[in-house]
């Protein structure tokens, strides 16, 4: 049986226990940081430990593929696939545009996720029923607009710096067509376009834990999401987002050539 | 006599009453939005007017500089410097690091001032005691930090292409020798650098309302800006902020050569 989204809040307040104490904390222990990043690594662990001992306890005939302890079961029916920190380097900047990312797989196939922010207080789950908000501003069902074409987009990348040179190039046919774009997001970009804020997010060298709870927050919103060739992105890879099939499709043409 | 903290905190209230209703507001009326970008103008606008309204009021003696309706009073001891809404283009994409920029200069020099980020619901107002903070995780007066070196900051500007091509060759050797660099965050990114989060920031091409709330912010947290010169930040130009002399005079030998 598929989990309801009452258990996707649970794993994300789970999450957010270990993670949001630990954000920003270098604000009194800077001198501990000078060796690496401690603090980020500690929050990734734990966020994770704390979701796999509900799923482990509330499915236990489930699979789960974490970015911080590894997978197992990965031939079941139903798989999760987690991130805790998604934009860790976010995270240890003081930024709040990282987010707790955990999805469901079904076959191989995503029907369910959970993005949670939680110092904005902002969290978005999504099952096939649809995609809902919670957040400052209210809660509600979210949908993914329709700009209507490029030239009239907002797009989203992590950094520009993140492509190889042939990437880059395909990626900057793309950016010059725009009308604004942004850098430095993460996984916050996606929420954008799923919320019908932003209309598009480019980047590459995605893992599936990187994206794959983002799936069905983007497609359950009306959003279209898939790796550059046109391709189901749950493995992850080079990843296109948009608000509309137009935009998707305008896009594509330029990343796939 | 120079207003207080209080009064910050009421100009800060009245703008936020324009300018959040007005964040995001594309959800439902994209349509309108595609012949310019008409959300944000009426909320910096309207944002500008209730404080200019307030400053009227209480302190008709004072001079205003803002970046919707003008100068008026520029040669007034006392200069109120306004950005409504620093980072538009964060505002028009749903990204909540945009901020109310309101700045005290008493003549001619930076005495207090006031970032807003009401989303996120962080407030930082400053004057010569010091720099205060609240948000979702308390209220606090906050310090920068001294990370120690060039080597082991972390650096934001809002975008490398925003800088021409010998300002792009000086910022990229700074760029070049910090431990992590992020893009993106407009005048968040100098509340990050004041709250002990991040090291340094290197912008082009400010204008003095883009600077001027965030000099008292920074000075009063402990923190060094200037202009790439090492010249007085009051008027904009190029500017750098760090979180102590010792990153501030690195990064400075670098931009300045």
């Amino acid at each position: 049986m598929q989990p309801d989204l009452d258990f996707l809040h649970l794993l994300a307040d789970a999450a957010a226990k270990e993670t949001l104490p630990r954000f920003r904390a270098n604000t009194t222990v800077s001198n501990k940081l000078q060796g690496g990043f401690d603090p980020v690594t500690e929050a990734d662990r734990a966020a994770e430990a704390a979701i796999r001992d509900l799923i482990g306890r509330h499915y236990p005939d489930h699979g789960i593929m974490g970015e911080e302890h590894g997978s197992e079961g990965l031939d079941r029916d139903y798989l999760w696939i987690i991130d805790p920190i998604d934009g860790t380097r976010a995270f240890i900047s003081g930024l709040p545009v990282w987010g707790t990312l955990i999805g469901l797989y079904h076959r191989g196939r995503a029907v369910a996720g959970a993005m949670d922010q939680p110092f904005t207080g902002e969290r978005f789950v999504a099952d096939q029923s649809g995609t809902y908000y919670r957040g400052p501003d209210g809660e509600r069902a979210i949908r993914a607009r329709d700009c209507g074409s490029l030239a009239k987009a907002t797009l989203f990348t992590t950094s520009p710096h993140l492509f190889s040179e042939a990437e880059g190039v395909r990626y900057r046919a793309v950016e010059n067509r725009v009308n604004l774009f942004r850098y430095g997001c993460d996984c916050y970009a996606y929420t954008l376009v799923a919320g019908g804020h932003a209309d598009l997010v480019v980047e590459n060298n995605l893992k599936a834990y990187d994206i794959g709870a983002l799936i069905a927050i983007l497609e359950s919103a009306g959003a279209v999401v898939s790796d550059w060739s046109g391709a189901r992105p749950e493995q992850g890879g080079n990843i296109i987002a948009a608000g509309s099939k137009a935009v998707h499709e305008e896009a594509l043409a330029l990343l796939a050539a």
